[in-house]
């Protein structure tokens, strides 16, 4: 295991503990850390399994150092696990892993996801994830590793889905927690996640995805438990906002990165691009960049005209074909 | 407004409440009740909407009698909010409607669902509900009749998938409920409602519905509403079950009727028929009728192999395709 902090390499060895999360949980003994410095060419060359927990907005640096070391002739199973997109870019991480170590890495590469609180896996409470890839001997690959009685694995094709949905889902945890803030309660709640995952499956569909990964563990598995719970930092953010807090405020005093807030901005330009329909993302974008009160973007949105329940928008998929001819999937 | 009490009737039209339930809410003094007896050929000749919120058990009985009063020259606007599916026939109420009403009348009914708790509606907290009908016109009256700020309306097509969702719920709400009461957490409840939501479209699909409408308010919404919230009977059966009450203790003090207990013994006999596999269903049907440990359901859900996400069915559609038929509407 690497860490990129010498304190936490060094006390993780000596203890098999973790200083800063899940301090309580004992590691096995035959887990070893290394760090700070990026594992060697060596070391990476007995490694069947690289799984990445890299924060998406420092992957692109750390996939540019790691990709001399890899050994494109007998390359190991790569398995990434962050949310979100790439602030400034709008990057997935798939389109990162392409640039940084080519698109044969890219298509191979597999990402699990799904509604997961560390602490309760590391108790053994009965959790399900998705496992997607391009490839699906190497999602099976990763499957069957972490297949158990208390991790369920189900194998999916639409990593581009998986990854949109993992960045969606925290505007909408926004949404619900100022939902919460402002007193409303369980229709109120429900008719954001259900309005929130209809938003995503549009905004994935018009993007390149399919509608049906956002039905998934990834999608409506992890928007559920984001959306309702006080853990999420996300959820927080849009609580405290419903309160009347400021963003300012909040932000300087929440003493952690809410990822949906940065995540907003890019969405916006995405739903813009695509011509996509999507009054929640575009609420909680003036409520957090153009200081609009909480409860006039509630009354606006419940102000609209009736509508159809789910007009997916044609599959243009523009962004996701350009991903894929980087990636050589290009099947037009 | 119609009550089959005399007391009912009595009380409200001198009070404007309703002395069962929400008996807190004062209800406008231009709503009249009139009952025991069902209303007069003469005074439904002056409705423009009738809308049955009677429980689907009892539908069949009390529209024989209606039919005969109902002009089929004048045709008021017929909506029905009953959920569930008829014990013995398994029946949707389209079926109920087609049969007791004949086709024209069950292709015109229109059906209003979602996440929804009447208490929070009296409270005029933001709602949204699915309204759908063969008839999107008369959906569409509907919606203009009751969206109003604080209760959006989404119109759909897909009345028989929505029907499903109101059916099918229940059970998995038994199956969240059993979970919270076996003392699991987050990851938990995300995944059994994320797992009976694949299960639910599955069946669906099979059956004939669109795997879309799962993705609405009346299915995702109130199955994640119903599913997280102790005011749900269905939950609580299943939280007592999960805590080792047995089911007769359960059901001799509850109160009131838990639809689901009867709901999955119909649903079983479908996914049967069907061959849809839906393991999550399968495990309640064993823990309500077989005398399953709760316990024991879970490990051995947890222990199956590992599978893709959401293989849909094949949309044979038998059962939508005979109603259909029923209905006058098969379009092969």
């Amino acid at each position: 295991m690497w860490a990129r902090d010498e304190s936490i390499v060094t006390h993780f060895n000596k203890y098999h503990r973790n200083p800063m999360y899940l301090r309580d949980h004992q590691f096995p003994p035959n887990i070893t850390a290394v760090g700070p410095d990026l594992p060697s060419k060596e070391l990476i060359d007995t490694m069947d399994v690289l799984l990445f927990a890299i924060p998406t907005q420092f992957l692109r640096e750390n996939l540019t150092s790691l990709h001399p070391r890899l050994d494109r002739h007998k390359m190991p199973l790569m398995i990434f696990v962050n949310k979100g997109i790439e602030v400034g870019t709008h990057a997935l991480t798939l389109e990162i892993i392409a640039d940084t170590c080519g698109p044969e890495v890219a298509r191979a590469a597999t990402f699990i996801s799904g509604p997961s609180f560390a602490k309760e896996i590391v108790e053994r409470q009965p959790t399900s994830v998705s496992v997607a890839s391009f490839n699906e001997s190497e999602a099976n690959k990763a499957t069957i590793l972490f297949h158990q009685p208390h991790f369920r694995c189900y194998t999916g094709v639409d990593p581009i889905g998986i990854e949109l949905s993992g960045a969606l889902k925290n505007v909408y945890a926004i949404a619900a927690g100022m939902s919460d803030g402002l007193g409303f309660e369980n229709n109120t709640r429900a008719m954001i996640i259900t309005r929130g995952l209809a938003e995503m499956t549009c905004i994935g569909t018009a993007y390149g995805a399919s509608p049906l990964t956002f039905l998934g563990l990834a999608g409506v598995g992890d928007l559920f438990l984001t959306c309702s719970s006080s853990n999420s930092r996300n959820y927080t953010v849009g609580h405290r906002l419903g309160r009347g807090e400021s963003l300012d405020t909040i932000m300087k005093t929440l003493g952690s990165v809410a990822e949906g807030v940065s995540t907003t901005k890019g969405v916006k330009t995405i739903i813009d691009e695509l011509g996509v329909n999507a009054p929640i993302a575009n609420s909680i974008y003036d409520v957090l960049y153009n200081g609009k009160e909480t409860r006039t973007a509630v009354r606006e949105l419940m102000e609209l005209p009736p509508s159809k329940e789910l007009e997916l928008p044609p599959t243009a998929g523009g962004p996701a074909r350009k991903l894929l001819r980087k990636l050589g999937l290009d099947i037009s």
